[in-house]
C-alpha cells in the first residue's frame, strides 16, 4: 500500500504516529453505519494515520460491538453526539439518508462537515436540501465506487478504496475548503477523486453499476422459479460465479439504490431488454453472420476495459 | 494439487516418470483445436503422467507453433494422422465438429475413441450420428463445465478442470469401457464427472451458463450503443468486472453455442425478459416491501451456492 500511495500529499511519506504533532485530517470522525463502506472509510483512514478518534452510530448493537473488537471504531455513541464530530460520514443504505439528517440537524457541530458514502446522488442531495435547510452547505455528497457482495462490519477492509473511483458532487452552497477536506480524506484512503453533478454521477452510474445489480438479481429470481435450481447450480462454473455475484449484495441496499435512481434506470432496462429482443431474434432466424458480429463488437469493448 | 487429487484411482498417489512401467491412460492423444480446453486436457493430462504423446490439429499455425512452444502438444499433424490416436479430443466450437468428424471418419484407427469438449451437447450428438454413421459408438460425448473468457494456447492450464465438473453424455451405442476410458481421463484432470443425458445438459446448461453468457454480452452490447461507453466506463467497479467478464469470451463459440441450444435458450430468455418486465413495475409503482423481498429471495439462493 505505501507504494502506490507514496507522493501523495496527505501522506507526509510515512505513517503518522504519536510521535508527529501534526494533527490528523479528521481528529472524531463520526460513522452512521459501520457496514462495509463506513467501516472500511474509517479503517483506511486510521491505517495511515489520518483521523484520530472513531465514533460509530447503527442500529444494530452487535455489529457494533463488533465493529469495536475489529478496531473499525473506538466506541459507539448517539446520533447527537455523533452530530459534533469533525466530519460524519454516512453510509447506511440510501433511503435511511433524509430521517437521519433530519436528526443530526440540531445537534450539529459549528464546524462538522458532512458527506456521505450513498451509490445514488440526486436523490440525497435532494434529501439533504430538505432535511438540513441553509446547513446544506456543510453537507459535501459523494460515493465511493466500491464494494463487495459482502456486507456489515466483518466486510470492511483498509484497502477497499485503494486505486477505485471515488465521485464527489459538490453542491453549490458547498465552500470550496469543505469539499476540499473530504476530497482530502478520500485520497488519504488511496482512491481517485472525480467531481461531476449529481445527474451525471446517477445516469453514468445507473449504466455501469446499478443496471448491471438489477439484471445479477433478475437472472437469479429467473433461476429461483425452477423447481430443481440448487439442482441446476451443481453445473454452474466461473462463468455463473463471478456473473451472479453481484446478486448476492444487500437486498436494502439495493432496493434503496434501485428506487432512488428508477428513472435513469428504467432507461437502462428499457434499452436492454430492446437488445434482448435484438439477440432474440437473430437466434429465432439463425443468423450467424450477425450475431458473431454483435458479439465480437461486445468482447471488443469489454476487452478495453481495466480496473 | 497433489494433495487433493490424493487418492483417486488414477493417479497412482504421484505423478509417472519414464521408470514407472505401466503405460499412460492414453499413449496418444489428439487435440483437434488447440485452445483453452484442448490444450489445458494435454496439460492436466500430462502433469500427472497419463498421455505418451499429444497431437494437435488446428487451423492457425501460429497457435499450433505457440502450443509446441508451451509443450501442450509435442508436434502437429494432418487430421489422417490424428484419426489414428488412442483418443480424439475435438476442442474446437461446436460448429465446426460435424465437418471434422465427416473428415476423421475414413481414417479412424482400429481402437480410436472420440470424445469432445462442447459446451452443447445435443447437437454435437446429431452431428456425430451424421456424420459417423455406425461408428459413432466410438464417440463418447462430454463438456467440462470450466472455461475462462480468455482463449487460445496460451490461456491453457493444467489446472483449469481441477475440481470441476465434467457432463458426459453417453450415446446407447457407446461400449460401457469406453464410456470408463474417457471418464478416467478426467478423473486424472482433477474433475469431478457425471453422466446424463444430452438433453438434460443442454436444458441445464442453457439456464446456468448460456443464459449468462446472452445476458452479459447484451448487456455490453447495450452500453456500446452510449456514445460516451469509455467514459462511462471509466466509473464501473468490481461489480461491472465479474458481471461482465464473460462478454470478453470467443465470439466465435458464442455464436455457435447459442445457435446450437437456440430453442432452450430462447425459453430462458423469454422467462428472464418477463423477470424484467417484473422488476419494472416494481420500479414504476415504487413496490418498496415487494421489491426486497424479490431482490432478498435472489440473494439468498444465491449466497447457498459455492463453487
Amino acid at each position: 500500500m505505501s507504494k502506490s500511495m507514496s507522493g501523495r500529499p496527505t501522506q507526509s511519506g510515512s505513517r503518522r504516529s504519536g510521535r508527529q504533532s501534526e494533527p490528523p485530517l479528521i481528529p472524531v470522525l463520526a460513522v452512521v453505519g459501520v457496514g462495509l463502506i463506513g467501516g472500511s472509510f474509517a479503517a483506511a483512514l486510521r491505517q495511515v494515520g489520518q483521523v484520530g478518534q472513531v465514533l460509530g452510530v447503527g442500529r444494530d448493537a452487535a455489529a457494533l460491538a463488533r465493529a469495536c473488537e475489529l478496531r473499525l471504531i473506538d466506541r459507539s455513541c448517539t446520533l447527537a453526539e455523533a452530530a459534533r464530530a469533525d466530519v460524519i460520514m454516512l453510509a447506511t443504505p440510501v433511503g435511511a439518508m433524509p430521517e437521519l439528517l433530519r436528526e443530526l440537524l440540531p445537534h450539529l457541530g459549528a464546524d462538522t462537515v458532512l458527506t456521505d458514502g450513498g451509490s445514488t446522488k440526486h436523490d440525497v442531495v435532494e434529501a439533504a436540501r430538505g432535511a438540513l435547510g441553509d446547513e446544506v452547505a456543510r453537507f459535501v455528497p459523494g460515493h465511493p465506487v466500491a464494494g463487495s457482495e459482502l456486507s456489515g462490519p466483518e466486510a470492511a477492509r483498509p484497502d477497499l478504496f485503494l486505486g477505485r473511483q471515488v465521485v464527489l458532487t459538490p453542491l453549490v452552497e458547498n465552500p470550496p475548503e469543505l469539499v476540499q477536506r473530504v476530497r482530502q480524506a478520500w485520497l488519504a484512503c488511496g482512491a481517485h477523486v472525480t467531481e461531476m453533478s449529481a445527474e451525471q454521477h446517477d445516469d453514468w452510474l445507473a449504466s455501469v453499476s446499478h443496471l448491471p445489480h438489477l439484471l445479477a438479481y433478475a437472472y437469479i429470481a429467473h433461476l429461483a422459479e425452477a423447481p430443481d435450481a440448487s439442482e441446476r447450480m451443481r453445473y454452474a462454473g466461473s462463468g455463473f460465479r463471478d456473473f451472479s455475484r453481484i446478486a448476492a449484495a444487500s437486498p436494502e441496499m439495493w432496493r434503496d439504490i434501485l428506487l432512488a435512481n428508477r428513472t435513469l434506470i428504467r432507461r437502462e432496462l428499457d434499452q436492454v431488454r430492446e437488445q434482448l429482443l435484438r439477440f432474440d431474434r437473430l437466434l429465432e432466424t439463425e443468423k450467424a453472420e450477425e450475431l458473431e458480429a454483435l458479439l465480437a463488437q461486445a468482447a471488443e469493448l469489454r476487452r478495453s476495459w481495466r480496473l
